[in-house]
């Protein structure tokens, strides 16, 4: 963990706002109940009720509370707002729709330990969210790392989705747990713009831990019939009550006046994480062993050096996946999430807001299974964030299926614009880790008769297959000093070799990228191999490496493809043992070849 | 929410375990500890460490708290045990790995609502896992549903996998968390036996409440220099030291007795949940229009009145996706568990268990990919279990792409063991709730030309599709009465009716069961439509009915597959507009179509 910020404290008087401030602030939530009215009623959709119980919040929140330029939204000395609820009246950051407060707890470590700057943030959550796992896992994140910068607002208006939620109106139910979770919290009537000031201001005092106001609301709040009424979640006002529902909160609205927000205090640190170049290449010796986690640690360490904002979150498994590398030389730069992975990417996410961090989130694949709709939203929000996953395949071993990542791939596949690499060795994963994205092909001759694609530990066993294909083959260094061939645990150098077989030559293509697919290469090398396709993966056939080459290709009558990959439910054992078990050991590839090449 | 069991208390006099059961139970403990250092020994893997700090805890609930019999584990009268931390000793549910609480939770209720029995429910977690936010999620679900069976044992040995915990051993931490999510909360030495059986007596007098015991024990305890020592986790004890250590274990024992466990209580009622038949035919009338979800909420409602151990749990959904019809007719059968979808799951697996309930989660699609993890353990630990999910696609319209499931189909079919149904109307949804997995051809003549595959909104785009590219075709009704098309909301009828087509015919499958697949269909249709295969989702491509497909035939050089999906990042709008401008409406697949044909 990184040393706070130096204390900055915003001495104030307490701000004691005039009537008249007050009446202006009762105008603008009502005028923002008005807008959410109309707006959703042109969208015949969204959620105007939700909208409503929240306006007084948001007034006192947006033109009394916070800081920032109304006209530079993305200014890097703003105040935060992180809105997890659904609003139709605020533009910005719907994209954290019920994930809110781990991403506010991102930005709120992000300012105080990595900027160290005076900007705070503030996160409105709805009570049916809270009754999400992940927001106790942001909850118990914020007071570990006393983020005093940190304010949630929950906006208890009662109702969920298809009726009320279990605590009801008992906001002490809500201040009990946030109070048992190490948060400072006060209780307020969220209808009464005064008390909202004063609690704002007083969480600005607050030292050492985040702030929780549990806020008492209405849903639906100043439309007669609706308000603290089932079953207008969701709905628009019915058309033919608009007006009449307009022209009563309007009576209630006694002033035209708006009111400028406070500016920021400009003291976050001008930074750039664009145009991070390796600053030396890939030191890793012909013949040395590396496991490809161990590289990984060490590539992210390096990468540390090359820039001073790239941060690592682990959850609690840094001794495994070697991550502490990174956290040994970086330690200000690494977060401990614990096992709260959702939260970790959530946390992730929030760092990497207004370009302020390049983070790396690193745990076992299998676990990130647990964070799906975290990186969903991640990938629908355009943010972008890293994700590492170790232990995936059989190959995992002796821990057993739990920890065994079969599915990751079709997983990250299906996420919208984004890369998936799967380094095969230590030059590999450090090339990764740098975002060096090339599909490579690995071993080829004239002669080969058979394509066959791998990735990780499903490469060495190809590349063994094709070395016991070749029986008495010789080997051939390449141009670069290269060798041809590789082992599980070698590190392998990515140039081209030859090798001259006396029996069955194979090609073999590391595919590296699984998403974008080099196509280009895979059908120029089926082509030179007669149309003949072996796919090779540690992980299930659904949505993984054999079902995206098959896709690919198959509008092309001269290819086909034979998939390898692993069925069923595994089981823990030996690796070597659950290769071969599963049927994606090079002895199973050189049967698939031998079985090609007959029919 | 149903009716709880009558009040069946077990009075008992507090007991006062002599000297001798208390003497025998330390030995049990040690001799516990032993085994675990031997086993994971010969394993070279495991968690010794974790497994002694909970050694008293378990000799205490086995051999003298639980009832159960010996010979017959699985009696559905025994006090259940779940297990949600590793310890190498314990044979059975290894597999609710770091998801225990939340499938106690479901015994739980079983026991309570649906059993009305006196078994109890114990689960034993460690304290590193709940840091996860779905050990939450169950904590509020047991206090609001006052399940007095349960008992969560938190085994505080202050170490997690790759360092100490934050609350460390400040067990208040624990305890007021747990107070404040509604739970009576005893605090304990973990290594105290005789204080373990007390507590274990009181929680069992408690009424309308769960009981939380939160137990200070030590990692490693009782082996020199790894006790309460950072980095043992997750190792075996050195070869060398084993000796040494088994011998000063052994020297504590003074006893070679064992204990019996008291019988359990036989009063679960005899249920069958086998053979559940659909008690009449689906009772659509030919153009009634039925959104599936209706459909699929009337059809858990009818499967209900067949079988009344069927339940459906909603994640505050039930409004839109209608389970709330089950909830009309069935209330006692259906648990509402707020939208807390990991929790869920977990909870309905446990429901499943002893074959004691036919379990169905119900929630938009979108939302499943949240609970990941425990459908990965679920289908690992071979549960059954059924899920349901809405609002797939972008045909989900207006709500925007945080409602819209696209990954979905990767996700399941990469679960192994997994049956994924689509249905596209109200009949086929009533006829994949009662779980009939066929292939269906809907539409095909002889001439076709093209097979296009579809499923769910889109099988009803390419049954458009047909239509326009017959132009004047003449519908012909089949034998049965049945129609040869479809319109998005309109009831379809599954026989082959038959159309001549003056310009292009086409083929349309409704793929229905996306797993496993119906090669033998898909392929046959493929050649009598001269290899002309074209695929048609509103999901993302990876992992999806188009890869499924292309790599089924992928061996076979005389077919082609030509695929229409979701690319890209979705938006808001209407469901019309969205399936056109995301390429998978009937006017992309005729142009699809006369393309492939051109070619």
């Amino acid at each position: 963990m990184a040393d706070a910020a130096p204390s900055t404290a915003r001495v104030e008087e307490e701000p004691k706002p005039d009537s008249k401030t007050l009446q202006i602030l009762r105008d603008m939530a009502n005028r923002l109940r008005i807008h959410a009215i109309r707006a959703t009623c042109a969208l015949s959709s969204s959620h105007p009720a939700s909208s409503s119980s929240a306006a007084e919040i948001m007034a006192v929140l947006f033109f009394h509370t916070m800081r920032y330029k109304r006209e530079d939204p993305n200014n890097q000395d703003n105040d935060r707002f992180v809105h997890s609820k659904r609003l139709p009246f605020v533009d910005v950051a719907t994209r954290w729709f019920g994930q809110g407060l781990g991403a506010a707890c991102g930005m709120a470590y992000t300012g105080k330990y990595f900027d160290k700057a005076s900007y705070r943030v503030y996160c409105l959550l709805g009570d049916a969210e809270s009754s999400q796992g992940y927001v106790w896992e942001a909850l118990a994140f914020a007071s570990h790392y006393s983020l005093d910068n940190l304010v949630a607002i929950f906006d208890v208006n009662r109702l969920g989705h298809s009726g009320a939620l279990p605590p009801e109106h008992c906001i002490d139910v809500y201040q009990k747990r946030c109070e048992a979770f190490g948060w400072n919290t006060y209780v307020v009537d969220g209808r009464d713009v005064e008390a909202l000031c004063q609690v704002f201001w007083r969480a600005n005092q607050v030292k050492n831990k985040p702030t929780a106001i549990v806020a008492k609301t209405f849903k639906g709040r100043g439309i007669p019939s609706v308000e603290d009424t089932e079953s207008w979640h969701g709905k628009p006002m019915p058309k033919e009550r608009i007006d009449a529902i307009i022209k009563l909160i309007e009576s209630q609205i006694e002033t035209n006046r708006s009111l400028d927000p406070k500016p920021p205090i400009e003291d976050s640190p001008l930074i750039s994480i664009l145009g991070i170049e390796m600053i030396s290449p890939p030191a890793y010796a012909v013949g040395e062993k590396v496991a490809t986690r161990k590289a990984c640690g060490l590539a992210l360490a390096k990468l540390g050096h090359a820039n001073d904002r790239v941060i690592v979150l682990d959850g609690d498994t840094k001794n495994s996946t070697f991550s502490d590398i990174f956290k040994k030389e970086h330690p200000e730069r690494f977060i401990e999430c614990f096992i709260a992975e959702q939260n970790m990417v959530s946390v992730a996410l929030g760092c990497a807001t207004h370009d302020r961090t390049v983070a790396f989130v690193s745990t076992f694949a299998a676990f990130l299974t647990r964070a799906f709709d975290q990186i969903r939203m991640g990938a629908i929000s355009q943010s972008s964030i890293n994700l590492i996953g170790s232990h995936c395949g059989v190959s995992a071993g002796e821990d057993g299926p739990s920890q065994m990542a079969l599915e990751d791939l079709a997983m990250f596949r299906a996420i919208p614009n984004c890369t998936v690499f799967y380094p095969s060795d230590a030059i590999s994963t450090e090339h990764a880790v740098f975002l060096a994205a090339n599909t490579k092909v690995i071993r080829h001759s004239v002669d080969d008769k058979v394509t066959v694609i791998g990735a990780g530990v499903t490469l060495h066993e190809a590349l063994a297959a094709a070395e016991d294909l070749s029986k008495q083959g010789q080997l051939v260094v390449g141009e670069n000093g290269s060798l041809g061939w590789a082992e599980v645990g070698l590190i392998f150098i990515h140039k081209p070799g030859y090798c001259c077989f006396p029996d069955i030559f194979i090609r073999v293509i590391d595919l590296f990228t699984i998403k974008p697919l080099d196509i280009v290469t895979i059908i120029s090398s089926a082509k030179a191999t007669g149309g003949h396709i072996i796919t090779v993966e540690d992980h299930c056939p659904e949505g993984g490496i054999g079902e995206a080459v098959a896709a690919a290709v198959s509008m092309d009558p001269d290819i086909s493809v034979h998939q390898l990959a692993v069925r069923g439910i595994p089981r823990s054992g030996m690796s070597s043992e659950l290769l071969d078990l599963f049927g994606v050991s090079a002895r199973h590839i050189i049967m698939a070849v031998k079985c090609m090449l007959m029919n």
